[in-house]
């Protein structure tokens, strides 16, 4: 592992090289046997203080990078807003400045505001990595994702990756198109107008109404979750004629005569946007993205801890 | 420590062999011991990564359970449903799967649904504990409890112990029912009648309602704590009411000539269930049952981990 | 480190003696170097275990002590009451008690009640370290406090400290007070009449309502933040008009013809007590406030654990 990333932050995939995702992948390929073995721990980052700085809930974003971080032996502290002095009027930037006056190196954070962790990298010395911006990046995710294509696959260029659902409210999308197309893939997204950017077309991607052409398609179905706790509008009339309409189920795969992987970044809401009888199938690689995520971000950390030095 | 349990999880003490109780019961004594050494730490579990899944609140079962995992020197990660995905929707056995593609060896789990471990034991690889499955089984606050009355009164065979409270809401009694039967002890139970569910005495126990008839015929008196938060239609008029008929305090204790051993499994209500004078008396082993239970989780994750290999 | 404290607990500065703090700022400047390296870890209490038990919200100071402990390679467990049996009607020293029984041995203490950990080292044998209890005391702010004035101006003695703000609520006011007394400072507090407690002057400070005088006059201003959370009287008409009579701002400090040094507990509320351009002003010690903080933690923690032994 002697090369080196060219950024010291990784906020999102926008910036990042094609080198810099192999460079990630192979150093992920040398994790994911750590984390396979007997003792899953490395002592690369021992002497390293990593803080979780997130401003949103979350349970397998943070349960991964927490993960991570504890095989990389890295001392860890936890974050969150719900019990923090953000609630007390202090601006973002002199909470972290606080967190790193208590010689933190790293932060990994989340924030609802797009672009909240490049505002930092501005600022700050630490590395940062983005583990979610608003609606904007999740470049590890992305990461994963593209890194599990390629395990099941052999290589991701050349493939054709649909990505079907909530395109509108999704960071998961924007990273997977960039990441997919940094790395030679074809993407097409797919899913009801009103859950479409009116700018989508603008990044060189396929559009799609019907769920069964985009799966005729492609040789990746990554199907997003419908975010009910996102929409405050209605973006369609109800979960069950999403259902029917924009719902991936088995019948609809047997009928395409051919076999695709199937994604998807989970929660899944089962009978909504993927039915059960798929997401438990062979060609579902659901569990393998969450595993594939502890190696992605081992390989993340890892990589940024040696930039700063 | 050559010997094995029957089982790879711990669900309940109903299926659980007198043996395996015996086997728990030997390796406590010697991680009691350690727990006592200046240093409390024995490198056993360093390999093994455990995730305590709470879908119900606790303070003193997290604690206990996060204590003894640490003294095993396991890594640990904590999942509380309060800020988890299970809210978006998530099945139980997703959620699960999930934290196991992340490469987690073992679960202590608590859910309000009785069963919910016994569920998930069928379709996952990793070892289960049950941390308490609603209105079920505790197995390991009924080991604590007859490890605590097997140190104070040096055997549990051929004891009385009367279990005095709300038996309906308990599953505190139930697993200590199940054990103490299995170790050898009468048990009866005493509370009052709105708060003794109708199959009780099918589980072979005495039936009491009067407290002073329970506590003369008794060695050893386990108090139940009256759950003020479950209760939601009300089973007796007061708490008053409930002190006056069936509080265990000094005065009645003092006139059974005779003394007999006092446990509650906390968080005590003072002056409701326990007088104070009780609580703090030197017949009391509460704060015992407290330390016991660190040393018995210990031997329960110790001989688990050691079954799945 | 040969020394050790006279005492086993730190309740207050009230309790402290001189050479007590002189001790304790020593053992700081060596941890100071510790956290600075790249190895910021010492082994020294790798077989203490320390609960941090916050009956009350906070997020830098648990934080703070938290990566103290962490540096020191102690155990950590977390205890706080939102998710606490505390709620389940159980009493403090109880609650306390079943902690320890789980072999713990040191209790860094958050409470609402003033003189709560005061109580408890009446009744326990571990060491207690006070981080906020009410109104009253909170020790450890004084002391990093004091320390960063001594690091700034070479020393504490001879000084001339102005604390600015809402002294009736902050027990960071009063514990600085008796360190600064200690320690040979002259000590002024200023705030609206309203905001200054009527036992005030009996503490042989001087008390001011001009804050241009209190400027004019000091070497040092401890300028305290607003606790807006902790008002459900209004104390003053708005905070526009605080911030216009009390707020320390850049035009303020210019026309005094000296430099003072700057000083906030955090967080700042910026425009109200504190501008901006004073905040990130050269002048002001703020986050080395913050730095500081572990390392004075660091040393407490650290000489206590040799007392009790």
């Amino acid at each position: 592992m002697g090369e080196q990333l060219s950024t010291k932050h990784l906020l999102g995939i926008k910036g990042l090289s094609t080198e810099d995702i192999q460079l990630i992948f192979e150093t992920a390929d040398e994790f994911k046997d750590v984390i396979n073995r007997p003792i899953k721990k490395v002592p690369s980052l021992r002497d390293i203080t990593i803080a979780n700085v997130f401003f949103e809930n979350s349970t397998r974003t943070k349960l991964s990078f927490e993960l991570a971080e504890k095989r990389l032996s890295a001392d860890v502290i936890n974050f969150s807003s719900s019990n923090s002095s953000v609630k007390k009027g202090e601006t973002l930037l002199d909470t972290v400045n606080n967190i790193l006056s208590m010689k933190v190196d790293m932060i990994v954070m989340r924030h609802s505001s797009p672009g909240a962790p490049h505002f930092l990298s501005r600022h700050i010395d630490a590395n940062i990595v983005n583990a979610g911006d608003g609606t904007h990046e999740h470049p590890t995710q992305a990461l994963l994702d593209t890194y599990s294509i390629r395990e099941k696959l052999g290589d991701v260029a050349g493939k054709k990756v649909a990505i079907i659902g909530d395109i509108l409210h999704s960071r998961v999308a924007i990273s997977n198109i960039f990441a997919l197309q940094k790395l030679g893939a074809e993407v097409m997204v797919c899913g009801p107008i009103t859950l479409l950017p009116k700018y989508i077309s603008s990044l060189g991607v396929k559009v799609e109404l019907d769920v069964r052409k985009a799966l005729e398609w492609c040789d990746v179905a990554n199907v997003l979750r419908i975010q009910l706790e996102r929409q405050h509008i209605k973006y369609f009339p109800s979960l069950r004629e999403y259902s029917l309409y924009y719902g991936v189920n088995k019948k609809l795969l047997d009928s395409l005569n051919k076999e695709i992987t199937v994604m998807h970044p989970g929660p899944i809401n089962r009978g909504v946007e993927l039915s059960s009888d798929v997401a438990d199938s062979e060609h579902a690689i659901i569990l393998d993205q969450v595993e594939n995520g502890v190696a992605v971000r081992m390989a993340v950390l890892y990589l940024l801890a040696s930039v700063s030095k």
